[in-house]
Formats: structure tokens, C-alpha cells, sequence
């Protein structure tokens, strides 16, 4: 290990505090190193970043930065395997050597151990797959404070996500869907935001189940600085997740990209509640570009709050969800199936409605005289009677037929 | 005129009276007396009755059921463009004949002129084209109290429907939605029930728009009794429409038939309230099967009464509408445009909110040190700078940059 001229020792005591249970030889912590020094190295999302790594490998690609390799050796690296051109290498090279800092990747990991933080790289099997399929805007490394398990539950996760300032609807309605989910199984997945966000996640705790928070920021930060207990109670049964190392701080921009991985690393997305300008209609944005099932809950019309998830319902084809039952068949893939009772509006047969509505409860008439009425053939009439005296609904007397 | 041995005269005096403005020689009197006649003897929607007038004529259909023809006989008279068979000609010979009586037809038709109603019938200038699109399943006449141009407006017409135990909320977007279309030259088209339907037909008087409504009994029956005034001035402003001639009570068959018409006479139907089992269900269940753009109104997710619009919304692909702009957009056939905004969560470029994120209001910052926390390279950081400044969002003090 030579990037950042550091003491190979230092680097392995570094990488194996924050990944403890992970493989010690020289390759894996040097390529861990490097993944850790990427995450500290570049925003989320930066594409740029995510091809070099992924053609040239991580510790490669540092090695290159720290060489400040002109972009020619960067694309010789990648071997043909780079998307990208001499420009956007450069433009990256640019962006990222204000950053180069060998103490800044130690305190990344140092702070990560001491919190009881892990770093989490793909490949691992904490890795949550679904990452993956952000592509090159995929994460390059995941801090993870709490249970490695909770990032790939195996019943499944289903991100709820709304609004800061909710109203007491939003919140019951979270309360029901995330509480719901929960009881079947699914890791619920948020944000850790005031209103919808932290009822949904309380709700799962409250039903003894996983819920997993990306937050913004690093998964020392508590933020905002009143959930600092309910992020230390997601934890300790789930998982609070962040793509910058500790010591980052939330900024508008990590918060959009933060939302991308609350759609990637869930089944489905609902969102509860949202104004039309809400956060959380970026999240269901990329739940929408990933192909991710994509519910929202309606309100009433009248409703500022409401107005985000009917813009999702009206223009985005978001599914109409109103249950727990229904988020979980929205999470499984199963469409909600036509009833064909809708055109029939009642399930009797036509002719039995139109008989019992000729019929009085009081006054006898003659079968000639419902036929007449109902403007059925007479034989319909008497084999409609029969079936209905049969179900005890209707009842001849001397007169005639009368309604049960 | 030799149908039910009538003199020629009184059959001229029958029509011409619920028919005054409309041609009044032999054949255009036999065949109106026919149409009334089949408007007596059938229930709406029965098929096979509009399959015989189709093929053979309404005056030739009746007077083959006058004279007791057999099956194959009116089989011959359709020429081979009936397609129903001999078994089901014989089952509606069965189903009309006890409701064959000259008295009805000529009553039918002297009330109705007593009334100030008419007979409008397939052809005539006020006939709603839209009612063609039932195919063997249109109505074989209308009766219509009020003014004969409201059934094919220029503007074009919405049926606004729901349930009838509606809530405040429901009411309140029942006035809005049937109030704002008044404004935008769209005639309301519902079915004078309690509830969503009298709020709509109520909003529409109140913009003193054009209204319809569409009955299951006659025209001279006011239901609900309560309704008695609504109607009057309904009729007043727009018209009471019915398929079943005066006299005939509503039945829950028959306001199943209306619903149909309610569909087929609208451009685009709104289910504003209902419950799961609401019959404005049964409304929506024909638009979809007509082709008309069908939308509902979303409530909380907690209402029973809103239940019924979820599941359109859910399982109909019902448009989700929340004004009266977004009804009369899915009346004209406009689909929501997909905003390209949802992703980006923000107009804002990119660079700029990660620059603005990283500025302080108080403490200066220099550009290398906003290149470090933005994740941007100094070159873009700088330009950016100039472009806020530009904007008045930043502004350079002798330590470095601070947010404006």
C-alpha cells in the first residue's frame, strides 16, 4: 500500500476496525482503503467516479489521482472498458484532488470504528443488491451503523416516505402502512425526517421489525438533532445508512441524492404524504426511473398535502394505495385484479332484481301482472319466482306473490 | 295506421302532441307511434328489442308482435341483418307481449304532451349522438321534460356522480368540480339523486349553466319526492331526461339502465364520492366499457365513502382529478403532461445548490475551500460564484465568499 504514502500498517489497523469480520490480506484492505478514500474523494452520484472505478479498480484509480496521472493513462487503465472521455476524466481530476487528503480516509474509518460504525463495499454480503442498480451512479461505499442484516432483509423492504410537515391523516396513515408491512414481514425503509418519515419508521420499531433510515449526512451526524434517539433506536433493530463518511454534513444535494438510494434499495416506494414541491417526489423520481413499483397515498383534494401524491397518482401512473394490503401486493408485483362486479353493480341475477323490485311486501300480484311489470316472458317470471321462494325471498299467497 | 286497430286521427293527434315541432306525415307519425310503442313494451337496454327495430323498422317489429308472428317470419322481415336468432326472437316475444295495450302507448304519449315533455327520437336534431354508442343496447326513445338543445350542447357535457349519503367533503368538490365546468361551458349531466348528484346539478343552476339529468322512472315522477323542486328547475335550465315513458316508476333495474345513459351521454364521467358498493360504480363500469375517459376524486384513505373512487383509481385506471381544470382536461382528451421536473427536485443547477450549500451567511469562505466541501472542481466552483454573484445570491467580502 503506497497511496498517501501511509504507514501499511496504519491502513490495515484503519480498514479492520471498520470491517472487522472481512478479509485481511493485503488486496482486499488495500482495495477497501481506496473505496473508503472514494467515498471521501467525490460527491454521490458522480458518475465520472463511479466509471473510473469501476474500469480501473478503486485502489488503481486513487493511485492515478494521487500520480496526478494526466487523463490518457487514466483511459489506457481502463483498458477500453472506460464510457468516458479525456474531458470528463480531467473535469473529474479537478473536482477531486481538492479533496486528497490521507487523514481524512483514516478519521473516516477511525470515527466509523469508534461509533461501531461498518464500512460496507459491494461484494459483501451485507451489500445491498439493489444499489447496483443505479449503475454508475451506484455508491462506490456504504457506512453502516447497526445490524449488517437489516441492508438485505429477507422479507423484503418497502421505503415510506412523505413529508416533514405532516398532518395527524399523514401520520396515521404512515403509522397503518409502515406498522402493516412490518406485521408482513417487510424491512421498512425511510429517511429519518421529521412527520411522515420518522412515523414510518416508528411504526415499524413499535411492531418489533427492521426499518433501515439513509440519511444525508455521516451516521455520526444526528440529524435533524431532535431524532438523535430515534437513530440510535433504529440502530439498535435496523440499520441507519449514509454514503459520505462520518463527519459529513447533510446538504440539499446529498439529501436528493440521498433519495435515490432509498429507491434503489427498496421494492417499492410509498409516499404518504407530499405538498407538490415535497422532497420526497424526487424519491419517488428515481423509484419511477428504476422501475421501482411506485404507490401513493390519496388524500382529500382540498389538501396542500395531498397535492404531491395525487400529482403522482394523475401524471406519473403511481398506484392508488390506501392499505398495508395493498403497499405489500404493490411490493410483490401483483396487480391489483378487475372485479368483474363493477358493471353488474349488485351480484343477483338481473332477472331476480328486476322480479323482487315488482314485488310488493304487502300487496299479492298475479305472475301475468309481474310479467307485465318487470317486462319479462312469463316462463322467466315463474322460474325467477320459484328460485327466489326457494331462498326464502319472496312468498305466495291466495292472491298472488308478495316479498319476503 | 292499422297498429292496435287505432283510428289514423287519434295516433296523429297522440304524436303530434309530444312531437310538435317534428314532420308530421303518415309514415314519420306510424314510425314515432312505433318507437313510443317499443319504449312501453321493452325494459331499457334489452338487446334483442333494439336489434328487431334496427333490422326491421320499429312499426314493422310491432306490427309483427301485433299479429302474432312466429320467429322465423320476423327473421324474414330483418332481411338477414338481424343477428340474433329465432329462440331469442321468441323469448322477447315472450317478455313484450304482456305489455302490449294501445291505451298505454296513447297515454304515454297524451301525458307526456300534458307535462310539456317530448319524444325525441333517433334522427332527430336533438337526439345525444352519444347515446348511438350503446350500439343494440341504445335506447329506442327519449322522453325529455325541459329544452331539447341541453341534450347535445355545444360545449360539451361531464356527468358528475356519486353517492347519495355523501359527506361536507364530498359535497364541497361536488360544487367546485360540477361549478367550475359551468364556468368553462361544459353542461352537467347527473342523475338528481341526494347526495353528490344534487350538488352537482345544484352548482351547475348556481353558474347558471346548462344541466341534464338522467332519470330511472318518467319524466312526470319526481323522485326523490324530495327532489321535486330540483327538477323543476332542472328542466327549468337544462332537462329531465328518461327512457321509460311517463308513468313508469324507478326500480333498481332500472336506475342501473340509467346509469348507461349517463355514461353515453357524456363526454367523460367523474365519480366525485362513493363507497365501495356505491352504484355510481355501476356509472363509472359504463364509461369504462363505452371508452369514456373516466376519473375519480381521491379523499382520505380513511373514508368508507371514498373507497369507491380508490378502486377505480386503483383497478380502473381511473384518472386521479382534483379540479375542475383536470375534469374538463380529461373531458377534452388532454393526458397530464409528465412534468420533467419531479427528478430534479429543484430548478436550481446542480453546481449552484451544492455551491449555495456549502456558503455560510456569516463566515467567508474561500474558493479552494468551497471546492473541497462542494466536491466541485475550483474552475467550476469559480464560475459558478460569478453566476451567483450575478444573481445577487453571493457576494465576495475581503476573507471569501459569503451566501447573500
Amino acid at each position: 500500500m503506497t497511496v498517501y504514502q501511509l504507514d501499511a500498517a496504519m491502513v490495515r489497523d484503519a480498514v479492520t476496525a471498520a470491517r472487522p469480520d472481512s478479509p485481511d490480506d493485503e488486496e482486499a484492505v488495500s482495495s477497501a482503503f481506496a473505496r473508503a478514500a472514494w467515498s471521501v474523494l467525490c460527491e454521490p452520484g458522480d458518475g465520472v467516479a463511479g466509471d473510473v472505478v469501476a474500469a480501473c479498480g478503486a485502489d488503481r484509480a486513487l493511485s492515478l489521482l494521487l500520480e496526478r496521472a494526466d487523463p490518457q493513462r487514466w483511459l489506457d487503465a481502463g483498458g477500453g472498458r472506460l464510457d468516458v472521455g479525456a474531458a470528463e476524466v480531467a473535469a473529474g481530476i479537478e473536482r477531486w484532488s481538492p479533496r486528497l487528503s490521507a487523514r481524512g480516509v483514516v478519521s473516516a474509518l477511525t470515527s466509523a470504528a469508534r461509533l461501531g460504525a461498518r464500512l460496507v463495499l459491494p461484494g459483501d454480503a451485507a451489500w445491498p443488491s439493489g444499489a447496483d442498480d443505479l449503475g454508475r451512479h451506484a455508491p462506490l461505499a456504504l457506512w453502516v451503523r447497526g445490524r449488517l442484516a437489516a441492508l438485505e432483509p429477507p422479507g423484503g423492504s418497502v421505503a415510506v416516505v412523505g413529508s416533514r410537515d405532516s398532518t395527524a391523516y399523514g401520520e396515521h396513515m404512515a403509522i397503518e402502512i409502515a406498522g402493516g408491512l412490518g406485521d408482513r414481514g417487510f424491512s421498512v425503509v425511510s429517511g429519518a425526517a421529521y412527520g411522515i418519515d420518522a412515523a414510518a419508521h416508528r411504526a415499524a420499531l413499535a411492531v418489533k421489525r427492521t426499518t433501515v433510515a439513509f440519511v444525508a449526512g455521516g451516521v455520526d451526524r444526528a440529524y435533524p438533532a431532535g431524532h438523535r434517539d430515534l437513530l440510535t433506536r433504529i440502530a439498535a433493530y435496523g440499520a441507519v445508512v449514509a454514503e459520505l463518511p462520518c463527519g459529513a454534513s447533510p446538504t440539499r444535494w446529498r439529501f436528493l441524492q440521498r433519495n435515490r438510494l432509498i429507491a434503489a434499495c427498496s421494492q417499492a416506494v410509498v409516499v404518504v404524504e407530499a405538498g407538490r414541491r415535497s422532497g420526497s417526489l424526487n424519491t419517488a423520481g428515481h423509484a419511477a426511473a428504476l422501475g421501482r413499483p411506485l404507490g401513493a397515498v390519496p388524500g382529500p383534494a382540498t389538501s396542500a398535502l395531498s397535492a404531491g401524491c395525487h400529482r403522482l397518482l394523475r401524471e406519473y401512473d403511481a398506484a392508488c394505495v390506501t392499505s398495508a394490503d395493498e403497499v405489500a401486493e404493490l411490493a410483490l408485483g401483483r396487480l391489483p385484479t378487475e372485479q368483474p362486479t363493477l358493471l353488474e353493480g349488485m351480484a343477483d341475477d338481473p332477472d331476480a332484481v328486476r322480479v323482487l323490485d315488482a314485488l310488493s311486501p304487502r300487496s299479492a300480484r298475479a305472475a301475468d301482472e309481474l310479467a307485465r311489470r318487470t317486462g319479462l316472458a312469463p316462463r322467466t317470471v315463474a322460474a325467477t319466482l320459484g328460485l327466489l321462494a326457494l331462498g326464502g325471498r319472496v312468498r305466495e299467497s291466495a292472491t298472488g306473490w308478495v316479498r319476503a
